[in-house]
């Protein structure tokens, strides 16, 4: 059976664990490899498909461009993110959270593909919509870190638990574009305690009012 | 005399407001206007000389390349960046600047032309360099008020002035960068309130020790 003679499903959603989702795999890995080592100008399908020593017409298929494949490459991202820790106070959740990203953006493979990706959002509407997705499927995952410190007390009511996620990643990411330097641990210690002080003063409190 | 018989200086070092000076803000208004457009991808001298109604041989002779374009333009920008506002307080001093970066990002020229540079500096180590000498400026044009803030009483000795000015901006391009959408003025307001918090709770004080 040549590698292209099955029907085409859509990325993911036959038999998982079979040849689909094992092709999904070997091309989404081989696509975040490229991505990682030469940004999106050079990602290449063709390429990707010798790589992950997939049927370049199976590639062509099934993502049909590279604005396509890195939008599937960050739908993976997002399912493959790791579940929010626990650990029953917020301060300790957010650094939990400042961790995993800080860890995220200072891996030279991911800090790099990290990089390519919001590259790329920047002049491709479907790269920037799978990223924004991306983003929302982690604020999802750990806003119940905060929701818990408002019932705990830790917080004021009505904080908005999306601004507080959104704070401790903030200045990881923005070290990392701005300076070309990945964070290290003091920053995400930095982002973690910042983002408590901010929501614990009320500042992401829902139609915080002004304040002199 | 033909546009490209005079002696060719260093970008900007010949009499500044004759022919030298004329040329490189003709051009560098150029790469601007195609970076905000089309991106760094698009960026090409032999359009941008066209754009500017300039040679095209003064343009390849005097920047060369893409990146040394990019690096001057950015250097451009750090000097016409707008002087710090004194308020006579902390939050008013972080406001001001809060709303400067706000009003940068959410403009439309402005916060293209910064998409598309942060982009290219992911990929091209010339940029990133200039892009890191345009928020050092930033930052040291910015860093009096936390120094103010710290003489009056207002913050912790010892806090460290560029992590509070880059708390400020962090929010702000982070939310551009992953969401595509620019920050309103509720946001500017946000990130000023944030980084005053934090700033006063000791996170950016120098040597700061991990805390529970």
């Amino acid at each position: 059976m040549s590698p292209d003679s099955e029907p085409e499903p859509e990325p993911g959603t036959l038999r998982p664990g079979g040849r689909t989702a094992r092709v999904r795999t070997a091309v989404l890995r081989a696509a975040g490899d490229v991505l990682a080592e030469r940004g999106v100008d050079r990602l290449d399908l063709s390429d990707v498909a010798r790589r992950a020593e997939v049927g370049k017409t199976t590639v062509y298929r099934r993502w049909g461009s590279v604005p396509a494949l890195v939008a599937d490459l960050l739908v993976d991202m997002a399912e493959q993110s790791l579940p929010r820790e626990e650990t029953g106070s917020l301060l300790g959740d957010l650094r939990a959270g400042a961790l995993l990203v800080q860890r995220t953006l200072a891996d030279p493979r991911r800090g790099a593909l990290f990089r390519a990706v919001i590259a790329a959002a920047t002049c491709d509407a479907r790269t920037a919509a799978a990223l924004r997705h991306f983003y929302e499927v982690q604020v999802t995952e750990w806003a119940p870190c905060v929701e818990q410190a408002v019932a705990r007390g830790e917080l004021p009511a009505g904080t908005d638990p999306s601004q507080v996620v959104r704070a401790v990643s903030a200045p990881l990411y923005y070290e990392l574009l701005t300076t070309g330097t990945a964070p290290d641990a003091p920053a995400a210690e930095r982002a973690a305690l910042a983002a408590r002080a901010a929501a614990v003063a009320g500042v992401y409190v829902h139609g915080q009012r002004l304040m002199g």
